[in-house]
């Protein structure tokens, strides 16, 4: 069996293995608001260049920058190594589509991978697993308003529970903090892996909602740590943000696994959400 | 008068205008340890990408991907504009210098530029200023050993004055919280402004010195956001870590001007210190 995962995210190079092109098709399941959902293009991107690199598999660090919105359907990523050697490799890589003008670059990113089994294991983190009631004293994005499905067709991807005190703004009641946590799985079952992880930190809502900016935030730069291999299960997932200035804002992102390790870290640049109404 | 920071960040055009290409020296003034700062060197590529986007002066993100380690003597940087449009622009960027293997590339980086003058006004930054006693009371980067100077000449360049709790590292005692803070300005005067910003980032000691790992910490990724321009005066820079794991940490970093504004962000991921002795 094939998860829907594997498959919207699946890769093939395209023509000659060497010249670093890979063809994808963008699954229009991962539609949110105006575009395609941008955790999800930079798990796409992380799979061709794990194809790139099959003896350092593993993100370790992964910067997107978004130029223009993706459509749903054909894409090109094409990778550059930059430089391979060590533990770790490092390429660029782009992803684009035909549009008006042509190719058009749709992200443009660098990457650096590895081999997240031949790390050591001392751990020592003093971050905090965020606390979260159980799964089912949570509130389940299955009940969001169907005018929200409607607009963001990825919700039916993700199973997730809300803490019940960051989704006031589901009722007009934001708390404020700008901070919004949650478990996580992929609806039909597929665990976590590093490439998952990709997609994960941008897969919750803008934390701005909790600040009572409704309205999707386009992200200018995310930049995602893999820290570590998660556990199966739930994942717990927690966005923050402390600095909204300007007309944009900075949105942290924590991943943790089932086994309490803290196993992606992220964080992106994106504009305030334009006021609704 | 020219202050050196902006001598030793100067770029020129290497022939044809279009093609790019930007040549400039690197300082030995830089040197620490077996390298040169890597926020020296992402502050003279923020200046080519300057020179790049004359209308769009200001760097709002910078992802810095560390390949091999620069030595001091020439250097090329080569911009390659991605989009340019509307308020913003992204390239990317490489520096380079001749090596054993001809032409070797020793950062790969992406950037958005865009007016920090064209920004709004609307701030709301919940994060917290650091609180350090007045500059007088801290502890000067003068008072380092000679030892230390010798393997750091970039010392001279920068005025600090450290958090008295957080510089046990240097008599043997380190708190092992992960935080350093201090206050820092250009030791010949030059005020911060968007682009030295991108140096002050990565210019503390690593905040691994305060888990009492001596020892440089190599950078593999470093991204930074510029929020504001920064007013006259001091700065309060804090570096901080809660993830290290796996032979990597996470070094955070907090930029705030002295009218108590956050005006920059950091995030780097580096390697772990290999003990001494």
């Amino acid at each position: 069996m094939t998860f829907e995962f594997d498959a919207h995210t699946a890769v093939r190079s395209a023509g000659d293995d060497a010249d670093g092109r890979y063809a994808a098709d963008l699954d229009r399941g991962w539609v949110v608001g105006g575009g395609v959902n941008g955790g999800y293009l930079l798990a796409l991107i992380g799979t061709a260049l794990r194809e790139t690199f099959p003896k350092k598999p593993d993100p370790l660090a992964v910067s997107a920058y978004y130029l223009s919105a993706a459509t749903p359907g054909p894409a090109t990523v094409a990778v550059d190594v930059r430089r391979e050697g060590g533990t770790v490799a490092t390429a660029s890589a782009e992803l684009r589509q035909a549009g008006a003008q042509g190719e058009e670059t749709r992200i443009a990113a660098l990457a650096t991978y590895g081999d997240l089994d031949r790390l050591g294991d001392d751990v020592r983190t003093t971050a905090e697993e965020p606390v979260l009631p159980p799964p089912d004293a949570c509130v389940a994005n299955t009940f969001a308003p169907q005018e929200i499905l409607d607009l963001a067709p990825m919700m039916g991807r993700f199973d997730m529970r809300f803490h019940p005190d960051h989704v006031g703004w589901a009722v007009g009641q934001p708390s404020g903090r700008g901070e919004i946590a949650a478990w996580f799985r992929l609806a039909d079952g597929r665990e976590p892996d590093p490439i998952s992880l990709l997609m994960v930190v941008d897969a919750l809502p803008p934390v701005t909602f909790d600040l009572g900016m409704m309205g999707w935030a386009p992200t200018l730069e995310l930049t995602a740590h893999v820290r570590a291999k998660p556990a199966p299960g739930w994942l717990k997932v927690r966005h923050a943000t402390r600095n909204l200035a300007g007309g944009m804002f900075e949105e942290d992102c924590e991943v943790w696994d089932s086994a309490g390790r803290l196993v992606a870290q992220s964080r992106q640049l994106a504009r305030q959400p334009r006021p609704v109404g």
